[in-house]
Formats: structure tokens, C-alpha cells, sequence
């Protein structure tokens, strides 16, 4: 069992979802920095339900596949799940639609009481309030053995990376400079001492850099 | 012609020569941030006039050599060539030794008032205090039409990025986090539109980001 995560980064940090329009609620930055995941034959299935086999086959696409792979629980903070984008909406459930990506439990953390939902395909979003130690555990204990991701957003994750509770970090770097936003570096000095870190290239330019708990 | 920079940074965009000491003036995280470079045989050849044939000879070696290539004058500013280390030193030269790597009048931008030195090899030290595009102008005058390096520090190159007088941008990135020093991205939000990006991976986990202007 590992804690893993994996970001969609800019070359200077950034995993932002700033610059948000009602229209385009995640903004601009968003579909640039997450272009060439979305890109991909696996994103496109699992998230679109495209089964058409259309999307890029290239190193992205394993990444993306290695993203849902061996994971038994998701946690993720407020913002990712959309509570800031629509705080007063009490039947919303989320970016994903009917049937979300994830179909395992994920734990949103939250200050709201909300009730649990239980959506098509394995996903029930669980709603609470805890500290990353806490909701890890709660989260190890579901996923039956298999990996635990915190998936964002960048504030969440960086809670978890301060705490050291995180095995396996993966950047998808995109070569743009966004300068706005959370920057996932600040303030990680040293960070790397005790992983072990892979470098590797895809045809979009991505740069993927994966910190493995050594 | 064109106006070239090259430079190492860390992971989360630092550039630093922080935490030096009167034994090791660069610090240590100069050493971690620039070993895999120094371990080139390009390097060693150039700069420590090691003849031997040692040396790395890789990705980060093809990167080194294009660094020495083509290069008819460089610009750097005062703390690259070491005044804010040894500011009482009347004789201070660099860091290079006799035989310094440039091979090419070196424009010093400093408010010191310094004869020109000339060096073993080619090396000729002028110094002066100008703005970006002046001292720029000496530069492409005296190349001879070959390409004119911004060397640093990251404070130098960043005034050159800023004003558009760049026209090719190298950074090799080391997989460590710094966390310290002058971010080399700190507000270039948008930077890279003008530019054709390319990355790529070196064995050492080094990853080089060409932003070419197109």
C-alpha cells in the first residue's frame, strides 16, 4: 500500500485553477496545463466515456493508465470537488458527472455535513472534516490493501506532502509558465532527500518526474 | 546572431549561489545544482583543463558542448563574476583561474570602475554599467556575428528575459528542490508564447527545456 499522488504542474509550479469564468469554471490555465492528459486514449475513456479508442497512445497515456491503476481510495480537499465554485448548490456532486473517474470511495474534505453519495460505476463521495493523518487512515482502511491517492488540489496535497505521509509523488510538468496560482514547490526544501527520482519525457513535451519513497 | 541563455536551476525554479561559506563561496547547493554539468567531460576539458578524456558523455555532454559553441561574447553581471563575494579585492579576477572557458571578450555589468583584464585563451574581462540593450549592442559588436550568451546570475538573465532581448532560453533542471535563491520564473507568466519549446531528458535525471524563439 502506497500514498500516491499525481499533479498536473506548470514549469513554474503552478497546479492553479485560477482565472475561473461561470462559463469556464476551471479557466483557461486549467485547459492548458492539463492538455496533454486530457489528450489521452485513457483520459478519454475514463472520463468521457469515449470508447471510440481515439486519443494519444504515447507516454502521457501510460501515465494516465498507471493514474487509475492499484488505486483502492481517493481523498481530495474542498476546492477540487467544485465547493468553491459552487457553494450554494446542495445537490452538487461534483466536476465528473453521473459517473465519475475515480469508482472507489473518495473522501472530500469539507467543513459542510453532507450526506454521503453513492454515484453509478464504484464511487461514493464521503464528506468530512479531519486532519490528513486522519482521514488517511480512514482511507488505508477501505482500500483494502491497494494504493490511497490525494488527488489535489495543490493546497490538500501539499498538506500531505508536509506531513510526510506521501510515497510516491508524480509531477506531469507542461512547458508553459503560468505564474499564478498555488505553487506546489513552496517551501519543500530537501523534499527529494528521501526519494528516489525518475525523469522521463513524452512527444507532447510533458515532462513526467516521479518521487518514489526509497 | 542570436542572444543565448543557458542556465541551471532546480526543480522549483532556483538559480542560487545562497548558503556559501569563506571555504566553499558557491555553496552547497551550487555544487548539487550544477554536478551532473561539472561531471561532463565538456566541462571538465573546458573549464578544469582536465585533457584526460573523463568525463560524462551523454545527453548533459551534448547540452555542454552547444553551450561552448558558436559564442562570440558574453555578458554577466557582478555577482556571476564574483564582486559581491570579494568585494575588497582589487585584484579579483573570477572564479576561472588564469584560463578562463569563455574564450570571448566578457562584458562585467557592474558600477565598479575596472581597467579590462585580458586573460589566458581568449578571455577579455571589460567592465561597465549599462542597461540591458546597450551593453547588448557592445556585444553583437564585437561577436563578429556569432551568437552573443547572457552567462548570469539569475537576477542578470531575468532583466534580458524581461525586456524581450533573448532569443534562445536553456535551463537544465536538476530534480531537486532549493527552495531558496532568485526563482528564474518568478513573473514570467506568458513567457513562453513567443517561443517553440522543447524538453528533453538527460541519464542523470537532468531534464533540459529549450524555449527557441520562433
Amino acid at each position: 500500500m502506497r500514498v500516491r499522488v499525481d499533479l498536473n504542474i506548470s514549469l513554474d509550479g503552478f497546479a492553479t485553477t485560477e482565472g475561473g469564468t461561470p462559463d469556464n469554471p476551471m479557466g483557461e490555465d486549467w485547459n492548458r496545463l492539463t492538455a496533454a492528459y486530457v489528450a489521452t486514449r485513457t483520459f478519454r475513456e475514463r472520463v468521457f466515456h469515449d470508447t471510440s479508442g481515439k486519443g494519444t497512445t504515447g507516454v502521457d497515456d501510460r501515465y494516465a493508465a498507471a493514474y487509475f491503476d492499484a488505486i483502492g481510495a481517493e481523498i481530495m480537499g474542498a476546492g477540487m470537488f467544485g465547493f468553491h465554485n459552487f457553494p450554494d448548490d446542495p445537490d452538487w456532486k461534483g466536476w465528473w458527472g453521473d459517473e465519475p473517474p475515480f469508482r472507489v470511495p473518495v473522501f472530500v474534505l469539507t467543513h459542510r455535513k453532507r450526506d454521503s453519495i453513492e454515484m453509478k460505476g464504484g464511487t461514493t463521495f464521503h464528506f468530512l472534516s479531519a486532519a490528513p493523518q486522519a482521514v488517511l487512515e480512514q482511507a488505508i482502511e477501505v482500500a483494502g490493501g491497494k494504493d490511497v491517492r490525494v488527488g489535489g488540489g495543490a493546497s490538500t496535497v501539499r498538506d500531505f506532502l508536509k506531513a510526510g505521509l506521501v510515497d510516491q509523488l508524480h509531477v506531469a510538468i507542461a512547458p508553459i509558465l503560468l505564474g499564478r496560482g498555488i505553487n506546489l514547490w513552496n517551501a519543500l526544501r530537501g523534499f527529494e532527500g528521501d526519494f528516489k527520482i525518475t525523469t522521463e519525457t513524452a512527444e507532447s513535451g510533458t515532462v513526467h518526474v516521479t518521487f518514489a519513497r526509497s
